[in-house]
């Protein structure tokens, strides 16, 4: 019988009424492992209800104890990394190494977040006029919602929950049902670390749940990763019950190679950036767009033997380069994207649609697929492929290439290859995206910087980790004051101030 | 004839279609002395597009070209206050004495924003690992567009559009219909200022105009001060068409004054923040709050006879403590809501409606009016009552007090009087608002912190001025960069680098 | 035959040369323990190169490789608490419980020194005007030469080194002769946490030492912490060689008691913040003084049984509240002064000379002393006395008192307790000491603020711990930058930019 | 007879004792043009007494009071432009175009002083543990002693004193004896834009009045721009006396030029930077450096003719590029070195030796020279040379390059031409200077960003402006605080928190 997979509430692990369940799926053997539990709104109820009580508590609680529950915390996902990855790998598909190097990016932000007391620091003025000081102070939100998708089981919520708590927030997270186990694990260690019972609670869920926290008048700001359309959906709803709202969404993004570029770091840092976890990442290199034919030319040159390369096989296969994608669905989505785009006139250059991996034939693999002359219109362009399906454009000049990335409706990443520095200070300052690179393939923020596309790529003015985290997890009170003179009469003994004592 | 009010886009003024108009009156007066142009969706149009092309060009010019506008607009403010008081008073009905006070604030702000090259900088990482470079930019979202309240002709419209505008944005500013000439005085100014034309625009209308901005693809951000019901409608509408909103909304301040307070004082502080501008305020104290029933009869005794002796008058009388509110709606409402709550078991300590102010007997003129015993579950309660009318509530405890105050859906300002530092500190700690004022009856920030309430006093996480709004009129770019080793073979003399030379 | 204790250089114990040595007495018991090898300039020299050459590598690895060893430092620090107290406590004689105190504060400074990416950003702004942009950042000085007490073996030089080491540099510190011992526990641990040898060195001696420090053209910037006089000599030999020096010296702590203050829990603030540590410590209170002669009657009454109940013993005895003095000479030294206080008129209120511990009859034990009626003029009160010997002065008024507490030389710490937010306000804003206490009898800040005192009681600018000490530790760099166009014809592909490919 | 020249104390004019007195000269006709006072230690010390009466209520204004100052004070320079660039020109023989250059740059730090409310700001943090609260400010450091050089008669006293005066502290300052006029312009404008009398005094002066500052124990901090050799001088001393000190020294600053450069650009770019004011500026390029044999030859064929069209003329010569040196001796020196420098074997490419101005016979003029082959070891090259003589030396590689650059004991600018990213990333990283310039020939900062050099280009840890500079003129305090529970007793109206009311 399959495992049951319930929430984590007030410290305590429930089953769940079960009258709503869904299957998760190991997308290496394409076996169904286990149910997991659909919350219903009292399960959510009760899941808000312990995040309000205990979280004003623990907002309530000094810096110093916060701070303690986070170092421990940091201690305890170093300490468990090999758990954590195989509950990932088992649930999601990436290999252990891409599971590791998730944790590692979840860890960075944990350590950020024991800055807390430093970032959320108030500001002081003395004497504005009149007498007056004014200071100011970051205190919590209250409830935070998290909603997380499944292809960071550990590093998303990590990432939001740890600044969320650590500010001194009640949580309560609902993970992606494809990944729930590493949601268990995780709460898990927020309590060995020491975080009193409630402030962190896990609802399992679908969209009814989604609904139900967006429309909960408990929740006061939610934060969000996933896809466009959903990113849409949540801060539309969640806005118009007044919450704060950070949705971070979908990415398309583009590789600019100039003619000066070193060819062959940009040919590797596209193949590990586009194909790397099977492409299933926000931050994944979609397209390559090299300026001048030549360029083009010798590009595709130097990339098509590396992607050839490029081994799949089972999460926990050390020889894997990436693994299965996440679902039978998605795999299916996929291989329809690449047909349509071959359809539309693209050239299949490697096409990784008849993949076999030997012992896993219900796996939901992909090999790597590339198509060159990729055209704007083509739905293969415009939609986030969430698959190691890859495509090549072209731009006659730096120009064309930015307007190119910038026509595009997301705004995520964008990165270029060039040795000269008008050429990078040009894509810098004329791209449309919130992470630039240049010469870094993946430009994800390092942790005390800030993670957050433009455009349709983010939904909110706020930033998912580093110090703007902070300022999204807390509301600001400003306090003018000045004091009168002391009552003479009031004082207990009473020849204090007359000066003949 | 009256006069006509119209637009001014792209540094010209336009009569406006003249197919919709509204009157607009001097309360002092009461009569009509002006039509104004309601806006059609062409003019909008005509305007956004004025501002995203102006103002792209604005955002790239240098922080030293944006700067030296701003300080340029310092000086004109000062140079034309008298003229500005003038415009204020006529068509909103404050004394001259509160218009040029109104305008002092507008200079702080606007002095607050020649910090943008400051307050707008990135941060700078070397070395985060693997030898890349992080650092950050905040560049100007676009065209930002404001929507304000008729109580601050001059204020709020400045607070949001000098930041706006030095950060680098395009701004199309709706102003209140009922005051339209203040902005295109305000227009005017920007433009002497040296300010491009196009980069700040004034559309003239009404809701039809409102859901014009909101619904606009062109505008990236909204900012807002007004009533609390059209707040949460313009967060919800802006938000749902995915842009950044910043909705600052109706006050309800409570003035809580302990045993130990310094009475005298605070009787002077209830009266002049109470009655002040016709209680036109949104930081106005609303109600008294006194601890401990011999307080509440120490304070009633000291506060009635100095509200009794309060004058009011036209805009243009010097011996006017205040003036009339701003229309014949408003008065009526003002004097409903004293009916129902003396029908509601409130006690008339001062009624003010039968006021008549000679030489003006069409003008809005409404006497301060004290209420007592005001209760929760009254509707003079549970609204902002915008005119002179102000209650007195008692509490038994400082905690009854902070629990009475917290209840309340307002949470813009919260003062306490007293001279106990543990009193001050629980109240600052406890009050659910986002200004507190210790001794200081209007808490309102100065410019170099940030203005807002908390729960249905604000919507958006985002703050009115000072460095936070910085941040809103801004998006952050955050930029990876690592450089390989330079090409030998394309260095155009080829012996540089031999060590041969 | 006594231990021989030595330098820890290049990550490895050196014996010394033997010429120079000095005693280690366990002040407990008056025996002499260990003989601790001077440094003589030649092993001073290879420190200072250790550090330089090391500490040229440690700066230019990234943030993520030296933030790892300040995690994992933290964590050492935690696993061997009862070591280092014992360590502490047999050099030093103070208390297991004291020493503990010491090293969560050692380990407060280390987790703050985990911001160190953060603390050390620049600023990055864009078009300044030219199109040039503008960056800055903060680099190592270089090597940074610590010079540290024997009051907190253990705090003070975590504090210097933990934020000199996470922002790159090579350190050389030189402990207290008196406590050599922890020095190289602590240099241990450094190295366990992962730090490349020769980063971190330990060099033992005395003045000497500490003067080729001073004169040591390798050392960038000198952190002292201890007296006055010593204080002076460093920064004014520091800085004669061009050096940056912060050190901080003396205090002469005075805590002032309003009548209004909660005098119970003044007078047991007095006793555990005068006494504690046998008053070994530059942010211990030194003196009351109450405001009034009642409050003065008062709080006599109070603190009198209470300092009679203090229990003084052996470090490792469980009930003791403290221990003995550092040293014979300085037992000696409390006791004279006290005598001295005595004949110039004060009055000996409880006498802590003829204390005797049983069991420890030669250890350096003084009984808790308390002296009323103390006098601006005695060196009693000018001077720091370093021992548990207390007065109590006498002022007439909340001004007297303030103007007592600034004509002092000292301006380490200042206290005062009141209930009253005028009074409070009036001291913090009147008082020139760089720590102040509200009702806080020690205002040493907690770590993520600045250590410091004013006038005598430092000299330098910076400031101890805290965001300042990153600024201390490092150096600034400012970049003006703008890009040429790209060279067409050095461009490998020369189509790229023609538009015609 | 000539012009006398004396002190401003207090807001009024002191001719001074007369007993010791210098010449000042107007250097474009070599002729004496007023004799100047200097001061004796009675008039420093009734300086010092009016800095700091006058300081400490300057202090204790508030923050808007100090603001209103400092922006008049802007809009008096720009009004007076014209006068002060007459004055400047006058005694220092600068251009007119110059001396606008000169005090366009004051007025930028001007206006970055009007920042100075919001980055004297403290920090807040609540509940650090135990209840208690902790927040610190920044307050006046008391007097500030300003030496001020002859190069820049307004942009460097403005830099200082801006700041200085905007957090409140009193300022004694002495300008160089060579330009005395421009100091009591300086003061009239502050005077006029409203700061009270006697915190801004002026005492002319020499050496003796330098060291009466120094070891003045009413000066609390020094503020110096000079040479190098005064600079140490002033350091070691100011801090023998225990003051914070900043000095800001002497320049050699290196123009690296690789082969990849715009050479055009970076040609024209040295005649400016190198010649511009007579070369009179610690942020003149001295050297030129180029990157390669080739690169080296091109260069020189192009910047002679460049250099040989520079005109060189009398101060008022609208069609001068440069004037006059500042004096005789200045004149005399420089020939020396450069006579010395071709002893030593510089090939003089250009001799300005012999230039004679029309109608100027006995001003101070020296023509452009321009010496290539200058090696490590001559004088010419260690030395800054203060007068239009300059230089290239030659090196095979980058690395050559940074090395020869950071071997220089000077560290103030180094500026690098190239277009290759890692050229540049290297050279930032490398150089040991304080302020570099990636093809910005004059890499001052702008004045929201930080002045200083590096090495022996700067004593101390400060810097001249910027966010740093109202750090080094003000002072931490840092309070930790926690209320006790009201007392009951004390409360005038007992029944208030009994909670019967």
């Amino acid at each position: 019988m399959a495992e049951h997979i319930g929430h984590f509430i007030s410290g305590k692990h429930e089953a769940g009424s079960g009258t709503r369940t869904g299957p998760v799926f190991n997308p290496s053997t394409g076996e169904e492992i286990a149910r997991c539990a659909y919350a219903d709104r009292a399960t959510l109820d009760r899941a808000v209800t312990a995040a309000t009580e205990a979280g004003q508590r623990w907002g309530r609680a000094s810096h110093a104890t916060r701070q303690s529950v986070i170092f421990k915390l940091r201690e305890l996902m170093i300490a468990n990394i090999d758990m954590l990855a195989e509950t990932i790998g088992r649930e999601h598909g990436k290999t252990t190494a891409d599971a590791k190097g998730e944790i590692a990016r979840a860890i960075e932000a944990i350590e950020f977040a024991t800055n807390a007391p430093h970032v959320t620091k108030g500001e002081y003025a003395t004497n504005v006029g009149g007498d007056i000081d004014v200071f100011s102070m970051r205190v919590p939100i209250g409830v935070v919602g998290c909603i997380t998708p499944f292809n960071f089981p550990i590093m998303v919520p990590a990432v939001m929950t740890a600044m969320a708590v650590a500010v001194g927030n009640g949580v309560v997270w609902k993970p992606s049902e494809k990944v729930p186990s590493a949601a268990l694990e995780f709460a898990r260690l927020w309590q060995e670390a020491g975080l009193p019972d409630g402030v962190f609670n896990v609802v399992q869920g679908d969209k009814e749940v989604v609904d139900g926290m967006l429309e909960h008048p408990g929740i006061a700001g939610v934060s969000f990763v996933g896809s466009t359309t959903v990113g849409e959906y949540i801060y539309q709803k969640g806005t118009s019950h007044n919450k704060r709202v950070a949705a971070f969404a979908g990415g398309k993004n583009h590789m600019v190679v100039m003619p000066d570029a070193d060819l062959e770091a940009a040919a590797n840092a596209f193949v590990s950036a586009g194909y790397g976890s099977a492409s299933q990442r926000c931050m994944a290199v979609s397209l390559l767009l090299p300026v001048g034919t030549e360029t083009a030319k010798r590009l595709r040159e130097l990339v098509v033997p590396k992607i050839q390369a490029l081994k799949v096989g089972a999460y926990d296969d050390p020889a894997a380069d990436f693994g299965a994608v996440i679902s039978a669905q998605s795999k299916l989505a996929v291989e329809r994207a690449i047909g349509d785009c071959v359809d539309a006139g693209g050239e299949l250059v490697i096409d990784g649609r008849e993949l076999s991996v030997p012992g896993h034939a219900r796996g939901y693999y992909l090999g790597p697929t590339l198509i060159d002359h990729v055209t704007w219109d083509m739905e293969f362009y415009k939609e986030e492929v969430f698959g190691p399906a890859r495509g090549i454009m072209r731009a006659a000049t730096l120009d064309e290439a930015i307007a190119i990335t910038n026509r595009h409706a997301y705004g995520n990443g964008a990165v270029i290859f060039t040795r000269d520095g008008k050429s990078a200070h040009r894509f810098t300052n004329e791209i449309e995206s919130g992470m630039v690179g240049i010469n870094v393939p993946v430009p994800l923020p390092v942790g005390y910087f800030n993670f957050g596309g433009l455009r349709r790529s983010k939904f909110g003015e706020s930033h998912l980790y580093g110090p703007d985290a902070a300022r999204f997890y807390t509301k600001l009170k400003t306090v003018s004051q000045r004091w009168p003179e002391p009552d003479q009469k009031a004082l207990p003994i009473s020849l204090a101030f007359s000066g003949s004592a």
